[in-house]
């Protein structure tokens, strides 16, 4: 039931390695991708892989023609892209023509902008595909990735740290959380996950989590109803680091909406440093029974 | 109506300024404070002057063998004392015989650390006493403090935070949360809220808060089911010039239920720095109406 050849696909690339993921599996399933980096934000390094053009935050027009000339129907959107002040966005004739709309998003929280991004890019004529559509294979499935396996304290931590998350849905904030032993010690919002991830570290350091190394977990979960096309937590071999460093008993991730980079590698590192990595089904569940 | 005279009020210390504050007031109303600095967490410069005595945490033997012979008949915890390592404990005699107690209550969240604290006085004898029993004029009354006064986006904000942190109540976690139009851009856990201010700080530096300096909004307000006794949020100078630092409008505090230390000290700072100071009524509404 192969879907009929869709063409180049434009891959709108933010920060990190994941852009460079994505691309990879898109071209091992015949596709061809290109690339579109953001200033200041996308890995030079990991988009000139590729055919690529870089554009600034803003440049809606300058896509739009780019993509046309490159025969794409449909874009992705992956990366880091932190919202920007908008002092910071050079913004093109085509822009300026949405910027009622631009303006509207940027006054919602950040899922809002992103639909509101969606929107713009549809308005354009290009179809928002996810990394679902594309790369399936880079979702982390359900159970455990690496040799260690999560205890059963470590599974209450991640329960509590997956209602949490869903609690905090409406408020557009968190997408990780640390429990340890059952408390809380920290919530993400506008840091992001690796700033949090030191925090603990030094926390631990100045001895203000009484829980022992080597307990409490951190947990990634899509925020409930949040835009699965192109705003989903993700892990890497970074992450497994910063686990390690923070003292903590290993990681969990929502299965089947979280992206794992240079698996391989996070999987070793996770190993090595005595770290579980686990899918896990989201509270309401989406994610396949084992 | 006074109540008969209550003796002298033994006053456990953790740290900051805030136990001389509820000294100050006590002894102004001319009963007799006797300090109990937590070794390691009170400043002697605070708990020096008064009569005290240095305790380790753990010492409840000694605590109580102490308190009786200053005549000390009720006691009241205040200061910073953050969750420290069952390791880190000084164990005597009495504490151990208690220990069963000790360990299901360090194995709850800080609520029940805190209650499990409360029962030991308890059963030691003392009858335990909040700031609200000794000296309610340390807590921040309704309405606007010094001469800034919030918007009507600061309003929405602070409601924003409010409900966000009676949502957080039943994982035990946060005092306090920031929101900057509309955005949560930190939640408190385990760090607290000086911590979580600097990363504020530390992030509209690096350009990851879109809001423009002057926009924002620190909440604070007692958990749900908080025991107000002894676990109260608190604010005082050193508290304003972080929020100035962290480029946000003003604070609000849950009136009624959060301690102001140096209130004249804070409030003048506030003026200095534009930064308003209200005291809000709870969603659920404890505080007076104006």
């Amino acid at each position: 039931m192969a879907d009929a050849p869709a063409g180049p696909l434009a891959i709108i690339c933010g920060g990190g390695s994941f852009p460079g993921a994505v691309a990879d599996a898109v071209a091992a399933r015949g596709r061809r991708p290109v690339m579109f980096g953001i200033k200041g934000w996308a890995d030079p390094a990991v988009v000139g892989r590729y055919v690529h053009h870089w554009i600034a935050l803003g440049q809606a027009g300058r896509f739009f023609r780019l993509a046309k000339a490159e025969n794409c129907r449909e874009v992705l959107f992956i990366g880091t892209v932190l919202r920007p002040p908008l002092t910071a966005l050079r913004l093109d004739w085509h822009t300026i023509k949405l910027m009622p709309r631009v303006i509207r998003f940027f006054r919602g929280g950040d899922d809002k902008l992103l639909s509101g991004v969606a929107g713009v890019a549809e308005s354009g004529g290009l179809r928002v595909v996810g990394v679902k559509d594309v790369a399936p294979e880079l979702f982390v499935p359900e159970g455990v990735l690496g040799r260690e396996r999560p205890s059963q304290r470590d599974h209450a931590d991640i329960d509590r740290a997956l209602t949490l998350i869903a609690t905090l849905g409406p408020f557009d904030v968190g997408q990780a959380a640390v429990v340890a032993d059952g408390h809380v010690i920290a919530v993400e919002a506008a840091e992001g996950t690796d700033h949090m991830l030191n925090r603990i570290a030094e926390l631990r350091r100045l001895g203000r989590v009484s829980a022992p190394r080597g307990v409490g977990v951190l947990v990634k979960a899509p925020k409930p109803g949040q835009d699965r096309r192109f705003d989903l937590p993700s892990i890497g071999p970074r992450t497994i680091d910063l686990v390690a460093k923070a003292g903590l008993a290993g990681l969990a991730v929502a299965a089947g909406s979280t992206i794992i980079a240079e698996a391989q590698a996070a999987i070793a590192a996770a190993d090595r440093e005595k770290i579980f990595v686990v899918g896990v089904r989201e509270p309401g569940g989406r994610a396949v029974a084992q």
